[in-house]
């Protein structure tokens, strides 16, 4: 793992000259940082230690771990394959509550599979990079839609829009999920007013959504959590949008830590609160919400994860890195296959098939 | 304004050989240090900066701070009052929210002004002096008072109380508001387990909850704001109790922000939201919240008040130091004359008058 050049336009993974280059997000806002990974276990650890996160990332990154696997010593096609095995189920350890980081390596493992036992480790690889450079086209291809869908749902002159986390382009390959109808619509010269939850305790949304809107020129005002409930009492949001780390096949979602509290409120006073999550994110092997493995992080990141310590030493401390908002708090799922409503075990099984 | 020795038993403020010295609050938990307040200036200072905060904490202080107004020149009773109605109204002006400071500058005052145009300074400054020592132990008895009202909510063998912001002993003269029936409970050997929202921005659920309930030996888990309405979901909660800095005639409250959010969960999820407020935090003169005036505070203290900076330069922040709670989501506001519940105009006037 080691620096490489800041590029002139920003992005958040590339795949170039047979490495990975990811965007370093432990160093945002401050420093625009970028980082080769040349094998699975720096995917790995990137994964882990949130160098690169956001469920849509966190997929292609894997899937990208996935043909740095292939890559290495040449055995036999066998071997290989039993090493990728091995791979995907480390590269999933990695971090549990994301349901696309799964989704990619076990697609990639199929793809390395349906060439065959005989297959060669060459052929293998290459067909392993042309399958992660097509998981990466097609999240482009579901943010735009997903920003197309949502922009029907955006009515007004300058929206008022509230984001919890990072779910934008640094949440995927480029124009993220929650995020994707401002970079859709700023393309069309439309304008936005984003209030952006910083997302305690890692701050997302301080670091990275107010980041990356600031480059794109949208008017933000970065909040704290506990903000959010004033900000949709005083009529200044017309839709809540939020990403989504695992939605279930009833509609219930996971995603990051405080959803569920913006969820609430929206739904108290009556304002849409919208879900973007390509059909990648959606578990329909599990029935609901309850299902959902949620990460429990190091207490250390709410303690001292801001620079100083903030609290007694020894405090005890809770800290979920998500939570699942049950399905009819949500006024829309949206996908790249359009605007699933309740119910969602049948909107969202027909999208599926679609 | 210097720095005093640190007693064995810490202490919110004290009156001490003719100075207040009080325990500097921004230093915590990291360091306890004591300051002495030796004039107007120096009380308005502790005040506008956080040094000392929670509303009966800044209202007991604001009392002394007149006491330190009256020990200075002594020209004629006649022109110490003339200060006098001066450094009420520089007080006032500290901090717009709490209605304790105003009340309490305003009672020092009429206490002054009741020795009549003929007074001594002398005597005045004595007045002054008996009158701020009765304010604080008058605050010291409601907080005794609303813990004993509060406990006969609070049932089972070891209570889970979620509260938000700090409103304990560092927030008041001894017991505090919310986290008096928890002083009184330990008194009598009960157990509690408490969730403390950290409290952003400036912290005062992770550095001064924890801290005070560490010193009272309770089991206390600190959570981020954003992860209060998992803990509420999870059913860990049986009571959410915050305080109050300003409460309207007819049960409006304005208490720190982020209030609003966590009665809203409480709400959705059928768990009692007590506010505990003395009388003297009852504003009678306003019909509702909406009159309540919301301190609007720096962005700094949102984007670099944790050690370093957390979002990118120049972003636009919003930061209300207060929001208001309507009184429809509030289970009882509990005083030290006993608990008040719907409809507030009627329970809360019937209390002032008991």
């Amino acid at each position: 793992m080691e620096t490489v050049a800041t590029p002139a336009q920003w992005f958040s993974m590339r795949w170039q000259d047979g490495r990975l280059v990811i965007l370093d997000q432990r160093r945002l806002p401050l420093e625009e940082t970028y980082v080769a990974l040349d094998s699975p276990g720096d995917v790995w650890r990137a994964i882990r230690d949130l160098m690169v996160r956001g469920a849509p990332a966190i997929g292609i990154v894997a899937a990208w771990g996935m043909v740095l696997a292939a890559g290495g010593d040449r055995a036999s096609g066998e071997a290989l394959l039993s090493r990728l095995e091995e791979t995907a189920r480390y590269l999933e350890s990695a971090r549990p509550t994301a349901v696309n980081l799964s989704w990619a390596v076990r697609r990639m493992l199929e793809r390395a599979r349906s060439l065959g036992p005989g297959a060669e480790p060459g052929a293998i690889e290459a067909a392993l990079a042309a399958e992660a450079a097509r998981i990466q086209e097609e999240d482009e291809a579901a943010g735009r839609a997903m920003g197309e869908h949502l922009l029907t749902l955006l009515e007004g002159e300058e929206p008022g829009i509230l984001t919890h986390c990072n779910a934008g382009q640094l949440a995927a390959s480029r124009y993220g999920t929650a995020l994707a109808p401002i970079y859709v619509g700023v393309e069309r010269g439309r304008r936005f007013r984003v209030f952006a939850d910083e997302t305690r305790p890692v701050l997302q949304g301080a670091r990275l959504t107010a980041w990356e809107l600031a480059r794109l020129g949208v008017d933000t005002t970065l909040i704290c959590d506990d903000m959010a409930a004033t900000v949709l009492q005083q009529g200044q949001v017309d839709a809540v949008i939020v990403g989504a780390d695992r939605v279930a096949a009833n509609g219930d979602v996971a995603n990051k830590i405080g959803t569920l509290g913006v969820a609430l409120m929206a739904h108290h006073f009556g304002i849409p609160f919208y879900v973007a999550a390509p059909l990648s994110t959606i578990d329909f092997s599990l029935p609901d919400g309850r299902g959902i493995p949620i990460e429990q992080r190091p207490a250390e990141e709410v303690v001292a994860g801001l620079g100083r310590q903030i609290a007694p030493a020894g405090v005890k401390v809770y800290n979920p890195a998500f939570d699942v908002t049950p399905h009819e708090l949500i006024t829309a799922i949206v996908t790249e296959k359009g605007v699933a409503r309740e119910p969602y075990a049948e909107s969202l099984a027909r999208q599926r098939e679609a």
